[in-house]
């Protein structure tokens, strides 16, 4: 039995694959982040059902499984980085018998010579490249959202660099703020995300945000309506900075969830829709790239 | 016996005063977010010391005491507001056989028609206008670090706008977010703070957040740098915010703790340094005021 995972912060997602790399089977587990076993017994554990079935052979993973409080911890490899030296980067080793690769994370340094870091996004975009070669050629910026927003810079099939927004995040913690304390009904939703990220195109965001609460105190707006100023004032502060930092010059390639996506091709305000991949599709044909042999 | 009061979100500070207003004694209690009982209830516990020893005669209350959710709810006065209005604008009743005065709010909205809030810096800007007669005079900007950071334009004594910055709040709830979760170890925090404020210059906050842990996992610096370079990104990102609305044109006045004024002196780049005055010292003077019978 060969599996695949992608094993993040906030959940680890298992594949039973064929020789091909085509999924068979699928189970789901806790994040990296959310474990009160090691990662040891969490993965075990998760894998059960499928080990009483059969012996385990060969598995790779990608994502946080690769982080210092993960698994075992897989080094960064350095930007530039093509796909061929982020799968030479990764970690080789045994787990109870199996063959297990970790996937490399992705480290890079700005013009400033800031750093910054990923880990499992990297799968998705050697995996779109995978998918889509014609991707490779040229110039391009594939923008990641999430938890941790990232934007690459891929140049000629290598990722050159990238920087993290935390528009995710944010998003969730501001979830338990007082912005949304008031939880004032009435009103639907509806302009809540374009009030925001109008709003977003007036100045940075920690002037704006409170405007989510004043609203409801002040314009009878609801707590729908809150919720979704608060997604497109945080969207549109992100593109807002990635503009002023120069990163979307180049032609954009969405990855990730559907309705995510979705919500980031409609804030991103270019000629032609942005083109938009599914991360699922993405991670799989990533970890095929990482479990090839060279 | 009577008492003043500054009833927050976070906290209840509660005052014995005599005749002219000077403070005797002082009590502490729940803020109106933190209530298990009702307000009505909380106050009560929170008096009891008092109440066990006199009779009380007059309460005046201000911050979100008077709230939709606080012990009654307290009208808004617009602005522009000068002290007498706002005194004019609170909410009189009795409560147990006191009499109660609560200090209204203050709401505005700005030259696009966004709406803004305050409950309870008013009372420290009247209070320092009070107790500093020389800077009610022409026009002047006074700032309220904390949880709700408040910029207010002062003109011929009356309060014409404001904007609330959320910065104290994002602090507190990075606290729990994955930038701290590395919990590094070895550096110390020196530098943290000025690296957050350079870096606050060079763009908004959604993509230099994440610095505080890619800093950690590869350039060594520990925990306590990273909380510094928070607090330095996001006062720094607010008064970048400012600057590009207009808002510090005007002369600067911060009120507030003495620890949190001192880090907005070090981030104002201006010739002379700010004037500071003390959040306890306004705070009295303005329930002075609101107790002041015209």
């Amino acid at each position: 039995m060969r599996v695949f995972g992608d094993w993040g912060t906030t959940r680890l997602r298992l594949w039973r694959v064929e020789g091909t790399g085509a999924p068979l089977d699928r189970l789901t587990g806790p994040g990296i982040g959310q474990l009160r076993a090691t990662p040891d017994e969490a993965l075990r554990e998760a894998l059960a059902p499928w080990l009483a079935a059969g012996r385990l052979e060969r598995i790779t993973l990608c994502g946080m499984a690769g982080a210092r409080n993960g698994l075992r911890e897989a080094p960064y490899a350095d930007c530039p980085a093509a796909a061929r030296q982020w799968r030479r980067a990764a970690l080789a080793a045994e787990w109870h018998g199996a063959a297990l690769r970790l996937g490399a994370g992705l480290a890079c340094r700005d013009a400033q010579g800031r750093p910054d870091v990923m880990r499992g996004e990297e799968a998705q975009i050697y995996g779109a490249l995978r998918l889509r070669p014609e991707l490779g050629a040229g110039a391009r910026t594939f923008v990641l959202p999430g938890t941790h927003s990232k934007w690459a810079t891929v140049r000629d099939g290598a990722i050159t660099g990238f920087r993290t927004f935390l528009t995710g995040e944010l998003y969730a913690l501001l979830q338990g703020s007082s912005l949304l304390a008031a939880r004032a009904e009435g009103g639907d939703a509806g302009g809540g995300f374009a009030a925001g990220l109008e709003r977003a195109g007036q100045g940075g965001p920690v002037g704006a945000l409170f405007e989510a609460r004043s609203r409801q105190l002040r314009d009878g707006c609801g707590d729908a309506w809150a919720r979704e100023f608060l997604s497109g004032l945080l969207i549109g502060s992100e593109l807002a900075e990635a503009r002023q930092a120069g990163l979307p010059g180049l032609d954009i390639t969405l990855i990730g969830d559907a309705a995510l996506t979705a919500r980031y091709a409609r804030a991103i305000d270019a000629p032609a829709a942005p083109l938009r991949l599914d991360g699922d599709a993405c991670v799989l044909a990533g970890l095929g790239e990482l479990d090839a042999d060279d």
